[in-house]
């Protein structure tokens, strides 16, 4: 519990609207959307306006030793966000500006609490798209998505969040204010600090504020579905498809489990007996390349024995992507537990990664579907339990042990786009060795000494 | 001078035959290719053989207190690789293996010896390039280039050195070796320590691995001059070209001192009454939209006043990028010191950026040419002097402190490709502040506690 006294030290900086500290408060600010994890409501919850006001709150938090748990609209899925002790949540919805859109040099400057679509609504008029797209951009915020360096459908050909973010300011554990980047597009001065904290989920400084890159806007695009009785033939085509030099816009894949629950969820005529299915589009500035492109996409698809469907409208089009939109809801709506992963492996280990999923299903008995960024190998292995059910909460474990080692084994990585928050701590040194992990524990405590921001994620807290 | 002894320890890890002592390879190993900066002889040159023995040499290292300069081919332009007190030279020379290309996965794993053209031949039989490439690509090593984070003529479509490192491998001051990221399109887990390696200079740990992004090589390409009676229309030609939204390979600007010097030295016809020329090369993987954006690129530069020669062949197109390689070589054989400056602006100050520096020329009185890449605002602002003249030495240094804040002043930066090394070291409060600058040692101290790895550069050596 927080002395009274701070409570007003925190009122008399923000105001008192800007503190919460309400119950039914406290406890919204403990989740994020993430299953399965340890959190804590904090103390309370402040809502700056302004970095001097983050500065002081840092300030006021580091001398009473208290925690800072920074937040955006809390949409992540490795517990990136949620208290692990009492503190001060840091949400960043009244610091919500979009400060300047820049048609000249493709670049915008926000606030963190800018809501992903909001930016793109308001750049949008100039042409331009702001590319990073993860599932959520709907609620999602900039400071969020650049903190945990989001990924999403578009990866493969637009890149991630961390390709986008040009410059920053970030206040730091001692309250200090860095500004570095901006509106070149080359800069080498300094360290590389705007890709250090793009990532670091909260854990290193706190950011007030970021540099974007955008780019035009695509004019044309085409969407296909492939359907596939086999995996294999699925991640064949995925590979014909690169190997034939085309890179999509995005490229997903779901598994016969995924099919047939978003199917049963929303009734839009998927193909309940095939095995995989694919969503492709291509997009472009020419016309006549996005029809080159397409064609590549469907030949590639036909040749590894896929049933192909071309949107030929754009109400088409929508439909697919609502099948792609609704995975993740459909499998929720199943169970009360929603495990979602995102072990990731490099392109040419797809097919074998869908596989040992499914195996690795079966052998637990779970309900186990896989979708996702098969462009990118970035698949989203996502189990369904019922988290009072405890003999299976154990299987549950089990089988994400394995699929993580499956994931290493195959060259690839724990965390393609959610980060490693508290979820994945526990794996880290299989990925990175004990090196690897001592680095980050170098790091963390030579920017954050008393582990105020976001103390418990990424790295474990000294003695704990 | 090093204890004899540790001159034997080193040849008992590596071999005779990769330990240098001789007074002409110290020399040697004292340069790079910078102008005008203080440098030292090394006490010996090693060239370890694998990342096993880079390990070793730095622990003897650390025993001893023998600082380290971790060396590619010497080409950086801030004094990055100049030794600044005795020390160990680790020339990587002998580590040039490129030890996989998978080409499914788009990626190349080297040492960090290798030269980024042999890596770029090696990749061409699979269609495939490395995009970066600074001037200097035909002796540049991949290790290098990372830890500058070089540029090159390409940045603006296809990005820098840190677009393209996916994965590392990096010996620490302490002797431990760390690898993270790899062959995955995604990746978050852990900091982002690839992006921390590149651009640092050699300062946080020394690179013995690389995992590196290759892309499809282009098909098809134009490439066209446009010449220009005013900075401004050709500035205006620039930004024109990116309103149109078409985004150049390479999009070059050399002004009326660069052009006549060029011509004088390789007589291939250039208009010596112009002010400004804009190199400008489009390509992509269809005729069809290369031609289109050919077009668009030929109606901006006449919308602009300015006279346009298209590349009616290859040979024609080698000449005209002959004239923009030849810039340096031309502007260097006018004088025995070439000041070349990298300041950097936002794409829409380039005209403005332009002027100043024919001004400041004008102002100290000074041979000074710009040239470079228009389309990113990168520019080099180059001046040619006598190191001998001290009185003219000094007028170069108050006008390269002009340049820099002129620079800043557009919200540009001190460094968009050559680092800050030495050469630029006292800028950099000017551009991080205060605290900016000990962000910066903060993350080295906790690195590189004992200033092991490349002293003196980026950050100042506590205590000096």
């Amino acid at each position: 519990m927080l002395d009274q006294s701070i409570i007003e030290q925190l009122e008399a900086l923000v105001g008192k609207e800007n503190v919460l500290t309400g119950k039914v408060d406290l406890v919204a600010y403990s989740y994020d959307a993430t299953a399965d994890l340890p959190r804590q409501t904090p103390d309370v919850v402040v809502l700056p306006t302004s970095t001097e006001k983050v500065q002081e709150i840092v300030r006021l938090a580091r001398r009473n030793n208290i925690a800072i748990y920074p937040r955006g609209a809390g949409t992540n899925l490795s517990g990136g966000t949620v208290p692990l002790k009492k503190g001060i949540v840091l949400s960043f919805q009244k610091m919500n500006q979009i400060l300047d859109i820049d048609a000249a040099n493709l670049t915008a400057v926000v606030q963190p609490g800018v809501v992903i679509n909001a930016l793109n609504t308001a750049v949008a008029e100039h042409g331009l798209i702001y590319p990073p797209d993860p599932g959520t951009v709907a609620t999602a915020t900039m400071g969020g998505s650049a903190a945990e360096n989001s990924g999403g459908l578009r990866g493969l050909k637009y890149g991630v969040t961390k390709n986008y973010i040009m410059g920053m300011e970030v206040v730091l554990a001692n309250g200090a204010k860095v500004r570095f980047g901006g509106k070149t597009v080359k800069n080498v001065t300094a360290y590389d600090f705007s890709n250090l904290f793009v990532g670091s989920e909260g854990t290193l400084g706190i950011i007030t504020e970021l540099t974007a890159k955008l780019i035009p806007a695509p004019k044309y695009r085409r969407t296909m579905m492939g359907v596939f009785k086999t995996l294999t033939d699925a991640g064949n085509a995925v590979a014909g498809i690169i190997a034939a030099q085309v890179i999509p816009a995005t490229l997903e894949i779901m598994d016969r489990m995924t099919i047939k629950t978003v199917e049963d969820f929303a009734n839009i005529g998927l193909p309940t007996d095939a095995e995989a299915l694919l969503l492709i589009e291509v997009d472009g500035m020419s016309e006549d390349v996005v029809t080159t492109e397409a064609d590549s996409v469907m030949r590639v698809v036909t040749e590894n024995n896929g049933d192909l469907k071309a949107a030929e409208s754009d109400q088409e089009r929508d439909s697919l992507w609502t099948a792609r939109r609704n995975a993740l809801p459909a499998l929720a709506s199943l169970n009360n537990t929603v495990i979602l992963e995102d072990a990731t492996v490099p392109r040419s280990r797809i097919t074998d990664m869908l596989i040992i999923c499914q195996e690795i299903g079966k052998k637990y008995d779970l309900t186990l579907g896989t979708f996702g960024h098969a462009g990118d190998g970035n698949l989203h292995p996502t189990i369904l339990c019922d988290k009072n059910n405890e003999e299976e909460m154990g299987r549950m474990h089990k089988a994400v042990d394995e699929i993580f080692k499956a994931a290493l084994d195959f060259g690839g990585t724990l965390s393609g786009e959610h980060g490693i928050g508290v979820a994945k701590m526990k794996y880290l040194g299989d990925e990175l060795g004990q090196s690897g992990v001592d680095l980050m524990a170098l790091l963390k405590e030579s920017l954050d000494p008393d582990f105020l921001l976001n103390p418990g994620k990424m790295v474990p807290v000294r003695g704990n």
